[in-house]
């Protein structure tokens, strides 16, 4: 039971569970990781059938994609009822993210139904359930992190609408002074028309305009007329596209911040509430002590329930952190810090024997094999290798037609082969591949697969005399990614790419939200637009019209973006990144802002050790919650993280992340 | 003297004077407001120089200019002259900004006298040192700010270069690849040209993307080749347009406010430095005190000299609030918040009796006239004038050339003017209008504009029928700004423009930075590109052409963008402008961020009030200094205030601003 909460506390889970032993078994279940993925796997699977739905990128049988939709539905639902067992009766009826879903899953059963039965009868009909698909991404537990940037903005909401009702006002009084002082002096716009005369079109030009998608043609006009018009037209930009759109950001990242905080106060509420839950399961009275006390023996035994893979020596470490005056017992406020401790990342580096030294240890520690390995590990040896990059990166822009060029790659291929290959006899292969050498990886994988590709493709050329042209765009693709390794080597470049590298799960969780939004306006679009506009590979008649009459001749299809419509789901969601990418709506995530703060202390391993230590690694923080956590710590009252059960002892726990240097 | 150091904290200068009594005298005429204001006076005649200079918008003779310019010369040389005078000989010799006014003064003149002799052989020569006028705002002592601004940005360099070069390096591998994807599948663009062929194009292309500028253009011929395609684009415009602006904004804000904080701290160790000195000239031992202290008589002589204006009451309140305990003396520590005290805006809210009642208190407090006075003071009294205004909106956007319509006008300007003059009945003249009534003062000030300029307008359409058209853009252009006053009845409204009228001096000094970059690239486009592109109003034959036969036919003759030139500096700055625009380079100033966390404690004013009382204004920090230092208060480490003269009692000061509360 102890276990249970301490792993709820790590993961900061927050589900009210019954406390029999057949539900927390269930409990224990419902958190599994291979049911979670399951869950994950089957969302993913629901969301990509709108590829093989129509409109179809890859048409199937109706009968089989709705087959796949019912297993997908019928997995919601044991997941749901799972649930439902595991909590309390009544919480799962408050909760109104299980109804979300069970509405959702009721309507979409109902969809199904009528568009089976009109479909059979050769009756027209629309698939409207698509739309809810990605709420099921936010309201399945699992999507907590989504659900909290929900949340956050829609908390904010309401502040953003003043401004932006403020920002309308504003363009409304620029509108109605731009006809007042256009409006009657018979100005033309370059296509001829009159310029400013119509309210409800100066208001849309003008809003146009904060976009800065038609400046500065909007102007010309009135600027043509007399200079002093400009004024209008910089004070409107000032005012409307940066004073505004700065305000915009202002409240957006303030309010952003603000709900955040009051979330994560939560969360580590919460989590403390659980760990001293944990705590008075395990708790036991000793002599002389006013307090009570967990034992280091059943410390350990919980420790080696929450998490088995954890080695002795790394246990033995935590304990030490917990109990710094080494009295074999801990106090609540020690015990309490258990969850931050197992999410600090800890990287045992072990000084495993290289394997070929245990293979010949007189061969590989001769004198030319010491002296490789120094010289593998040497700066010149990285030096050298990055001008070969560089000399590489001037063959790959030459021209391939030539035959040395060509067969340049060949020489280039086994030169990176020859430094993997030095690299791992100069470090122990394991270390050289732990999880955490991000560089190391990306290295071997490139390189292996171009060289698996330039073979097949060399193989296909001689035998058939013919190049597969998709092969050889990986080959290509491969042979640049590989130069991307210089950065590697410039220590200034390092720390930018590995502190993006860190704030990437964060970066997920917006990924989430994004895909939500677009994947509604793709459903959506696809219903109301599908068909509208035709893309024509050859040149077929409809091919200037983009087969629709009222694009005949327009600029639409003159520019050749016929391809931009909402035929399928994949031109859709490209379609979707356009309109996104030309209205500049980029806010930035302000998490980089803090982010970038963190100082960068990755560590190169494989160096040579000659004992066991440990190492925490520079992505001290596994999870987001924790990072989250983290980055409001100054900004969190200690005061208000009283427990619920004792509140006369609130005062004395402070929730900083506990620290290594005590050690 | 001790009046001097007070006045310098108070102020945040920071000038070494010397403390002989002439150059005490010196240094009080040098920080004088009307040679202040003088000085800033000649440097903006100096600048706007341009606008009769050639290529010149208002021509003058040559002579005249010069010799404006000459005047300027010889005040900005007696500026320095007097500085000089000020400050220790080797000082002076030190400071980098004097020697750069020195040099740039030197070869302003050299220049005058070239050009002066060339102009004399009608030989063609170029003002070259015009570029270097801006610089002159920057360096004198008063542009403090400015060169604050510069100095983070300058700093922050290093860093915005490391990322520069990785943004560089992303865009140089993207174009490497899409040369080997796209170049040898022999597509073409729209245009008919070859598709990313030439690698350097390539590059200048990708480059406009990352702008966004020229979506989705350069991405139709590959999309319409393979949808796959597509891919490459939304990872390019993924990374370098959203991560890399993202990174760049983290690290300029990280930066700058990094930089920003260093000099608050600085400036905030040199005030105290100050406040000390002053301390130790008035300082005097009391019996049984261990510290030395100021007596009350001394402190309100010092504060009568630093600030003669204040009035007896303020100065009783702010000795209240450093003297708590009523000891008729002060030591160091309240001493020292003397300069933090004085820039604390108290705004003294007298009960005066209103001009009426003095003349007639039977008549002005007679049941009626009271009646009148709370029904002014009532909300639905807004209520009426809001919904009056909103009829006025429509009726100005209906056609004035209706009788009943254009004379409506009269009958609003009447119920605007009785508004006014119920609100003086109701109110005290003096406190209606006091300085922090920003809306009561732009009601009048809009609304009696309106009336001239109506009166005129009618006049001259009565007496000559004839309307000029500036005079009736003036009139509507106040008419619509009238309706602005609806923003001030909503509260939600207030706050957000109180917020942006009480950031205004932060942005003051942005917008003197963007006038320097501005001035410098228009001085030089000037010299480069006059001429070059020529306006024609009428349709002469060059208009096709904007005068310029390589022009001939192109899309920006077609536009109607022959007035986009260098030709003055007036469309030279406007040019600029729709250039800042088109590329989007918005970071918007962080400070808004902070700003908006203000909350705004705006007060009514004019409510009768029966005694004397002190009100915190919400502009409550009269300097940008005073408020940056706010701003960074909690980041600031009181441990670091240190001052050089006793560091053994730095640890007891502590910097937190004064608060009235305590009283």
């Amino acid at each position: 039971m102890a276990a249970v909460y301490v792993s709820d506390a790590q993961h900061n889970r927050n589900i009210f569970f019954e406390t029999q032993p057949q539900a927390v078994r269930l409990y224990l279940l419902y958190n599994h990781w291979l049911l979670v993925v399951l869950l994950y796997f089957f969302i993913i699977v629901n969301l990509l059938l709108a590829v093989v739905e129509q409109p179809a990128l890859l048409p199937v049988p109706t009968w089989a994609s709705m087959l796949v939709e019912l297993v997908c539905l019928s997995v919601f639902s044991g997941r749901l009822v799972h649930y439902a067992k595991v909590i309390p009766r009544d919480k799962f009826w408050k909760d109104p993210k299980n109804l979300c879903i069970l509405v959702i899953l009721l309507l979409t059963l109902v969809d199904m139904i009528i568009y089976g039965a009109l479909k059979a009868t050769d009756i027209y009909s629309v698939r409207w359930s698509r739309v809810f698909r990605p709420l099921l991404l936010v309201n399945f537990t699992e999507g907590r992190q989504l659900r909290r940037a929900f949340r956050s903005i829609r908390n904010a909401l309401p502040q953003i609408l003043s401004v932006f009702l403020l920002f309308i006002f504003s363009i409304l009084i620029f509108s109605l002074m731009a006809l007042k002082l256009f409006g009657k002096r018979g100005l033309k716009t370059n296509s001829g028309k009159p310029y400013f005369t119509n309210f409800l079109e100066i208001v849309f030009d003008l809003y146009v305009l904060v976009t800065t998608a038609n400046s500065p043609d909007i102007m010309m006009p009135a600027y043509n007329a007399s200079s002093f018009f400009a004024v209008f037209f910089v004070i409107f930009i000032l005012i409307n596209t940066y004073i505004f759109m700065s305000v915009f950001l202002a409240v957006v990242y303030n309010n952003y911040k603000k709900y955040l905080k009051e979330e994560v106060r939560q969360l580590v509420r919460t989590k403390r509430h659980k760990m001293v839950r944990a705590f008075a399961i395990l708790q036991e009275r000793r002599e002389g002590l006013e307090e009570p006390v967990v034992s280091h023996a059943s410390w350990n035994q919980l420790v080696r329930l929450v998490q088995a893979d954890l080695s002795h020596a790394h246990r033995e470490l935590l304990w030490s952190v917990a109990d710094q005056h080494n009295q074999g017992y801990i106090g609540k406020l020690a015990f309490v810090q258990l969850a931050d401790l197992l999410n600090i990342q800890v990287i045992a580096v072990k000084s495993r024997p290289h394997p070929l030294q245990r293979w010949s240890p007189s061969l590989y520690l001769s004198t030319p094999s010491r002296w490789l390995c120094r010289a593998v590990q040497h700066r010149v040896f990285v030096m050298v290798y990055d001008v070969i990059i560089l000399v590489n990166a001037v063959f790959i822009g030459l021209d391939e037609e030539d035959p040395l060029i060509r067969n340049s790659e060949w020489f280039f291929l086994a030169l990176y082969l020859l430094e993997i290959l030095l690299k791992l006899y100069a470090m122990e292969p394991r270390a050289f591949y732990s999880r955490h050498n991000f560089w190391n990886w990306f290295d071997t994988i490139i390189i292996v697969s171009a060289l698996v590709a330039t073979i097949i493709n060399t193989a296909m050329t001689s035998v058939g005399g013919y190049s597969s042209r998709q092969i050889l765009d990986i080959v290509f693709t491969l042979r640049v990614l590989r130069l991307i390794r210089v950065v590697d080597s410039i220590k200034r470049f390092r720390v930018i790419i590995n502190t993006l590298i860190k704030i990437g799960p964060t970066m997920l969780t917006f990924a989430q939200l994004i895909i939500v939004v677009y994947y509604i306006f793709a459903m959506v679009g696809m219903e109301l637009f599908q068909g509208r506009i035709q893309f024509f590979d050859s040149d077929s008649p409809g091919k200037h019209s983009c087969g629709n009459p009222a694009l005949q001749d327009s600029s639409f299809a003159q520019l050749n973006y016929c391809k931009n419509n909402f035929n399928n789901v994949v031109s859709s969601f490209i379609l979707l990144v356009e309109l996104t990418v030309v209205n500049q709506d980029d806010l930035g995530p302000p998490n980089l802002v803090d982010a970038m703060e963190t100082t960068d202390n990755n560590l190169r391993t494989g160096e040579p050790q000659t004992r066991l230590m440990f190492k925490i690694s520079s992505t001290r923080y596994r999870t987001v919650d924790s990072l989250l956590q983290r980055m409001f710590e100054a900004d969190l009252d200690p005061e208000d993280f009283g427990g619920e059960d004792d509140p006369e002892e609130s005062s004395n726990f402070n929730f900083s992340n506990p620290v290594f240097s005590s050690i």
